[in-house]
């Protein structure tokens, strides 16, 4: 068995019932959910690869892809049970593919989450000489009455900020062109960092800061592409809307950084970047002072207001 | 909403409880089985995709894509549940992307599956410009207890082979190199049919074909990547092989002509294509009869021998 089969295995639980390199994964669905709903998602790491590449670690976006997969399942309320990667490329050597595969297995045993299928494709005629694309698909699991319902959300309930490490893994098409000219192993000032750690710091993921809280809050909302302004109304339901205070969370350098450097409008670095907000937690006032209390960095930023306008989302500054 | 949206809407079930464009896809999972298992598989659909770009039909690898994968859990004796996509591209119009993803909505509802989650992302760092990548991943379920399980295997059980409709979505590479000088559009006398059709016709799906006779097949093995020689050895356990009588099922004649044409070597072929034989069920003679007598342009192909040699597959010429 290869290096990178062995990472892989041991992610395995003693649910998974099939071996590594079968057809397709074979996990056991939990027996103790009275009304299991499988809940899915697939995404991309999308242009971070390039960092990645660049920068020559690998690794390091496993960890993106299988965050960010498992944020958007938690914004339904489900618990991972499996997930799938899908590696393709044009020119990578076998250990370049393993390092990439060896990424998301690290991460996901880190979270206990079997890594139970995959598939790696060189296609040359497709991909970027040096290219990468890395797809990650995650499946959960939740009880029906526990998925969480927006229509839950009311006036006087507030947003908890749940701080995210930096870009996560959108708006990198952008901050790739405002960063061309410097080399991701330069220290900025201003980052106090080299550029390439700033850049690849993977994506937080909130599954363990926000188990315990999924049953008090009345929704959550994942910032990915889009930006704060473009995912926090895909968790309101009508009637209301979302007054966020800016200076109420932490800006992470990197954000004030790119806007300055690209001159970029305040509304579209909100509508591009999260601005430090990975996850939004709207929910009532109690359970956000506990989860405040619980989550290191999180704030209160902001409150759900009745609202028939179609705005629905302000920062107020 | 969207042309594509109500195409992707219409895949819907009863069963599916979130929007369309949800952070992921929700869907209740049957409450009719005793001890259900989750069997996923992902993949792409690789180098075919070329051909379909060339050919300026973008949506019949969409067929290609759904049917691979729940080929692939079919393997395991798992029914589809859900299905996730992932389109990604260079410089895709708005219209060609929704064309992609119209295909893989139709793939499934023709199946009756959900797809309940997709992602589409413009990489132009990452993909060549006019090409793109379709990734798909199936959710399955079956009950642990029927799950097929190849110690079933026996000496004295036969090998249906089940029709494929030409390469499947395997060999491509090799396929583009041979035809790279014939016109997509030429009608080759040998194959009675322009080359673009004869390439794309799409994966063929064998859940309606074996559905009914899951029970009493003990093994199946998906022909993909590795072709022949390499895929039914997956489907075996120690102490058996498998002997394949050439001249016993359809060879179709696209084979003949890449293996004339590239002169490629037999051993080769059966290494790279399925040779004709999309799927290979192993079971009891009785099985076999009344599945070749059910499914069109099934034959027996061949037998299990007992065996202990390294050697898993032999075809007798």
């Amino acid at each position: 068995m290869s290096a990178v089969s062995s990472v892989i295995t041991e992610t395995f639980n003693p649910e998974v019932l099939s071996p590594f390199g079968g057809f397709g994964g074979i996990i056991r669905i939990p027996q103790d959910i009275p009304n299991p709903v499988i809940v899915s998602s697939v995404d991309s790491v999308g242009t971070k690869v390039s960092v990645a590449v660049q920068n020559n670690t690998l690794h390091t976006v496993g960890a993106d892809i299988v965050h960010h997969c498992v944020n958007d399942i938690l914004v339904a309320g489900a618990e991972p049970l499996c997930f799938m990667d899908y590696v393709a490329h044009a020119d990578f050597t076998a250990d370049q593919t393993a390092e990439a595969i060896r990424g998301v297995a690290l991460a996901c045993r880190a979270l206990n989450i079997p890594l139970v299928a995959g598939e790696t494709a060189q296609l040359p005629g497709i991909y970027r000489r040096g290219e990468f694309d890395l797809v990650g698909a995650v499946v959960g699991i939740a009880d029906e009455t526990n998925l969480l319902d927006i229509d839950n959300v009311k006036p006087g309930d507030v947003v908890v900020a749940l701080p995210s490490n930096g870009l996560h893994t959108n708006g990198f098409s952008l901050a790739r062109r405002i960063f061309a000219d410097i080399p991701l192993e330069a220290i900025l000032p201003e980052l106090g960092r080299p550029l390439a750690e700033e850049l690849l710091a993977p994506h937080r993921c909130y599954l363990n800061d926000l188990r315990g809280f999924l049953s008090r809050i009345h929704a959550l909302a994942h910032i990915t592409g889009g930006g704060l302004l473009d995912n926090i109304p895909r968790s309101l339901p009508d009637g209301v809307r979302v007054d966020l205070e800016w200076g109420t969370w932490q800006v992470p350098a990197i954000f004030e950084l790119i806007r300055a450097m690209g001159e970029v409008q305040e509304d579209e670095m909100a509508h591009i970047f999260n601005m430090g907000i990975g996850m939004a937690a709207i929910c009532p006032l109690d359970t956000a002072d506990e989860l405040v209390k619980e989550v290191p960095g999180a704030s209160i930023a902001g409150n759900v207001q009745a609202s028939q306008v179609e705005e629905k989302i302000r920062i107020l500054r």
